[in-house]
């Protein structure tokens, strides 16, 4: 019978499924900037792209910590959070309201983010990984500083409207 | 050729997405409480649960505002999120983990409704409509009620280890 998993286990099967995230988020974040209408907007997804690229060698020199090889596992949760930003951009072509959708589907992935480098660094810790630990803070910081400006630009066309 | 669509065409479509959302969370959450080892945690999804109904009533609400017949819509991301809950309940089923497992779902599917019941308050507010915003927001406030919960009982698991 084999061994029961556990949460080194866990924490590696999690590490997977970011780490398949991280990479279709970097492939998906030049649609965004180009679809993008505003140009603040195109600003923070094009810098967004440069953190993600720190953010997956972050990942890969955790895989290396653990003595495994940086491996991906398919994630339908951002599969689906880019399908439809995806199914947005091909929508509300030309309309006003598609940058608000562009915001909300960033916004979503960075919520998807959060959650779950918030998990990581918790098990890292929990594991005794004290060097992991912070790799992932640092990346949570940049998530929620992201999905901070994100939510600035969406603010500032309700204020738009109410002027 | 058709109008484009528009701001109130994006709440719309989102709404769907959330409306379908919650159901299948509703369809899940006992699922999750069953399979919770800890008091705590099978309590916190047994009263999630409950909260669930009610935001299900809200949106009902907000679909009859805008005097459209409350509808679902297809979400890949949320289907995801539950098909990987589903997968931690079988593969972690008598470990340890499993709770830490079902934390980190929970977190992954109150992420997903704070981005959204975030973004559909914003626009529910540039589209004038002040009872849909004050409704989304009752919402949003128990999904952060619910997050800071999960997360309590997280970092608990971290100080019994360290302790």
């Amino acid at each position: 019978m084999p061994e029961k998993k556990q949460l080194n286990d866990l924490f590696l099967d999690t590490l997977k499924d970011i780490y398949f995230a991280e990479r279709q988020i970097l492939k998906n974040l030049p649609k965004m900037a180009k679809a993008a209408q505003s140009e603040e907007l195109k600003a923070a997804f094009t810098k967004h792209r440069e953190e993600t690229e720190g953010q997956i060698e972050r990942l890969q020199q955790i895989f290396e910590m653990l003595g495994k090889r940086a491996q991906g596992k398919p994630c339908d949760a951002i599969n689906g959070i880019i399908a439809e930003g995806e199914e947005i951009i091909e929508e509300y072509k030309g309309s006003d309201a598609l940058d608000a959708g562009l915001l909300a589907d960033g916004q979503a992935v960075e919520h998807y983010e959060m959650a779950r480098y918030g998990t990581l660094k918790n098990w890292a810790n929990q594991l005794g990984m004290k060097d992991a630990a912070n790799l992932l803070d640092q990346t949570l910081q940049e998530e929620k500083k992201t999905d901070a400006l994100l939510t600035k630009l969406a603010d500032a066309a309700v204020n738009r409207k109410a002027a």
